[in-house]
């Protein structure tokens, strides 16, 4: 493998080298990388803005996770919080920050990533800022997208009755992330081993490269349905249910027995002693919608097979329970990922 | 001092704490901290987008920076970004990284620098990401700022004949700089000597709270001038005279008795045995505008008490040269910090 040190290029050098391949989709990026700011036309939509920081030995470990799929992540989640708007999404900046561990052929790797999301989402990377670290990889991700003021979902409209509703499969990202974390010790304990990740590669996949659901976001717009609340499931499914549920003073309830989870996600669940259930509630980094609806819009989104209808809207202010199979009603407590906890 | 661990209150604590003392001046801000995104309204301006990322051991040291002062800083120099488009800054977002050494009184003192910074810009804070760190204090910033499509200015617009003006004055920050690592190794040796920063209060301010030139954006449209070109001096004049000079094809003439200098930078300068219009030239973090005008607007300027006219443009694309005193014709190179530089 070839090795060029980033010293050599330089900071100019090395954005030059990067901002050559950039392509853009939408006429309102006006101008991109190479002034003091990127300029967006004028526009009759609403902009929606949200950003990312991803530091390594906190978000993503280098062992396993291919620079590749860091740089698509790093836009997918941000993407992910445009979708959870139900906006479309059209500009995004990306900051690193390397230190000189990194090569120009790790940054351009990455690169690669970043510029396949953009493809695979129609985003436009207008700017950024690229610097040296003292310890490992930063990445800064913003993220601008547009709708009309009446199609944007915030977390606050729930009304009684709604239907709960989320996109895939829930719990998968999280057991991919426990055979990686588990991979990794076999690893080093032994670096001859060969990982066993060929009979986990979908739950992998949906740690290591995981996918906005920008498709939920067109076909809801197609079929002319309107969320009266959305969220993306990041921090897993019990901490969303209650965003929604305290932001807009309703309850949510959902069943058990509705909650999608992946035949694969369920039996590595099972092999590593984990209740299948707690990881679809309290696993993060699924990046599913979640989302209400009214019930006469039901009718127009019931035949699509990839949205759930997993409960209702209820009175009990700022409430979510779930139901079991058994009929136990269990108020839910948030339980996602806190890197602040000790 | 009272030390609150972070893990006490959470992410979700800690941001509920942050977010509650956000005051908004724009009406285009919608909707800021609390959903998956915030939501602009639309609007008939053109928006620009910069963003920067500030790493600790990188871009500032802790044992002298007071995190009051960075947080002013760290939104200054995006403001300067807009301020460099000749456009007025309306929302930022703010991104933190927080290594444990950081405590929520720690947090609340660079959030005080931030808001001061946002109040005194008058800039809505509509979201961010905070996060724990491996090591050290992460800050990433992205602002946005409006203007009219036609007094928008980029880098490329200098015209044959335009006046070259800048603002303030220049080597200052890098002085303050200068004065500031060596009280540090003063101090390291010896904790118990008193820094001797007082006499040096002016250039020392310059380095730690720089102001983005929003005084001189506002001057410009009440006089009815728009720059033909403008940039702000954050890696030193030489270079981004040749930023400007390269991007619109043309050339640059400055004459070093125009260039401005405080005396304390001057002082200062000799004293540490530097030069002082290497300094001027190549010192950067100074976060002055430099810009250039049609002839036909320097009636107007003219009696602008802080904007100093240096040099003119000439046909000689993409070169720059300082014209000495003694009437020597000096080609610039541009010797900015290189973050990446061995």
């Amino acid at each position: 493998m070839q090795r060029t040190e980033i010293s050599e290029l330089g900071e100019f050098g090395l954005i030059d080298r990067l901002s050559k391949q950039v392509e853009h989709y939408h006429k309102s990026s006006v101008k991109g990388i190479g002034d003091d700011a990127a300029i967006l036309a004028a526009s009759e939509l609403q902009r929606v803005v949200t950003t990312d920081l991803l530091l390594e030995g906190i978000h993503f470990d280098l062992r396993y996770m291919p620079l590749q799929h860091l740089g698509y992540k790093a836009v997918a989640v941000n993407v992910s919080d445009v979708a959870a708007m139900n906006a479309i999404p059209t500009q995004i900046t990306v900051s690193i920050g390397l230190s000189n561990r990194f090569s120009v052929e790790a940054v351009e790797a990455l690169y690669e990533g970043i510029r396949a999301a953009c493809a695979s989402y129609k985003v436009d990377l207008i700017g950024g800022d690229t610097t040296a670290s003292a310890a490992g990889l930063v990445l800064s991700v913003t993220a601008i997208g547009e709708a009309e003021a009446d199609k944007i979902a915030t977390r606050s409209g729930v009304k009684k009755g709604d239907i709960v509703c989320v996109t895939g499969d829930l719990g998968a990202a999280y057991m991919g992330l426990q055979v990686l974390e588990r991979e990794k010790q076999v690893f080093l304990a032994n670096p001859d081993a060969s990982p066993e990740i060929g009979n986990y590669k979908y739950i992998v996949q949906r740690q290591l490269r995981p996918e906005a659901r920008m498709d939920v976001v067109h076909e809801l717009r197609e079929l002319g349905v309107v969320p009266t609340a959305m969220i993306d499931v990041s921090d897993g499914l019990a901490s969303e249910l209650l965003h929604l549920a305290r932001q807009s003073g309703m309850g949510l309830q959902v069943y058990e027995e509705n909650l999608p989870i992946d035949k694969m996600t369920y039996d590595t669940a099972v092999e590593f002693g984990l209740d299948p259930i707690t990881c679809v509630m309290n696993g993060g980094e699924d990046y599913e919608l979640l989302f209400t609806i009214r019930q006469e819009d039901h009718e127009k989104v019931k035949a699509h097979a990839d949205i759930h209808f997993i409960g209702y809207a209820t009175e009990l202010a700022g409430q979510a329970h779930l139901i079991t199979k058994g009929g136990s009603v269990v108020p839910l407590k948030a339980q996602g990922f806190n890197h602040f906890k000790e």
